[in-house]
């Protein structure tokens, strides 16, 4: 299959992508780095990404941003900013490219813990994570041509403690490659419209 | 209690009112109606609705709106119009009303079920519903002056099905009564951070 990972830079994407070079033809997206360019909020940007890059059977989406910051400091614009970039940019990445891909193809976003496990500074992170659950729920019961749907929510990479350990403690890793698991699952099986839960 | 019912005049709104009637100080807010008119996609609006109504103890939002229509037509319009209404709507309710709230106070969101149990033409909705209560789980850990929230996720309501019968079939509807319950125990109860599904 040819797989586009999106985030494929990333420590995640890093991951996917040694997961499925062995037998898959993998192409990785990025801001800046990867094979291709693509910014995932604009609109423009995806449709140039999938008219380049053509016969695409499984889109990975490891990537998006959300703001840090206490509850009482969240101001309008750190909503949007996460609604924005982490939700809208994969959501986008959906609703664009189900119209390129290959028949049978498969979409894999990325969540995370928060949702379920909810820490101090993380609220825009949660619910984002939320609505990405929710969306994949409903868009996988309507997506046209076998194509499916599902999700990935880990939880704190282990390969990103360096940055988050003051944010996640008491949580327990799990490492990058274990994660790429379970987007593995989701791109080479059948489910369709599920939250693969990764390390709790 | 002092209690503030943004849609108070909405089918769900209207049962709040009469369940908390018999013991609670009821104030509604509405678009148009109610006995005070709020915007809740505004925040001078809503600002103004707190200036205005003074020691609140708890805020009832069982207002907001999505785009119902298929998967393949939803443009970004549809999901930023989503996005900003029911649940941003619902944020700033919460993001501004938690500097006026009377301490030990609490605010009561409505998601519902189709983040859990998608349906045709839903997709915007699910996604709402899982961003609402990702939000509340989180919003819960850092509320402060013992402020809590808690979130209302009932399934198709009966007064409702004239309307929505064609979407919701197979689902058992449930009284705007019965889901009245539940924002009572939300309000007069001590949980927080919870999801009380109804009538699924």
């Amino acid at each position: 299959m040819k797989v586009l990972i999106v985030g494929g830079t990333g420590i995640i994407g890093k991951a996917v992508v040694q997961e499925l070079l062995s037998d898959h033809e993998v192409v990785t997206a990025g801001y800046r780095s990867g094979d291709v360019q693509v910014d995932v909020t604009s609109e423009d940007s995806i449709k140039a990404l999938f008219e380049t890059q053509k016969n695409v059977d499984a889109v990975v989406s490891a990537t998006g941003q959300v703001r840090f910051a206490p509850l009482e400091t969240l101001d309008d614009e750190a909503y949007q900013f996460s609604l924005q970039n982490k939700l809208m940019g994969q959501v986008n990445l959906v609703r664009i490219g189900m119209q390129y891909l290959n028949d049978k193809g498969s979409f894999t976003l990325t969540s995370g813990v928060l949702n379920h496990d909810p820490i101090y500074m993380g609220t825009t992170a949660s619910m984002v994570n939320g609505a990405i659950e929710g969306f994949v729920r409903a868009a996988a019961i309507e997506l046209p041509r076998g194509l499916r749907i599902n999700c990935v929510s880990p939880t704190v990479i282990s390969e990103a403690m360096e940055a988050y350990a003051p944010y996640f403690k008491g949580f327990k890793p799990v490492s990058a490659a274990e994660a790429a698991l379970a987007y593995r699952k989701s791109i080479d099986g059948l489910l369709n419209g599920e939250v693969f839960r990764v390390g709790y």
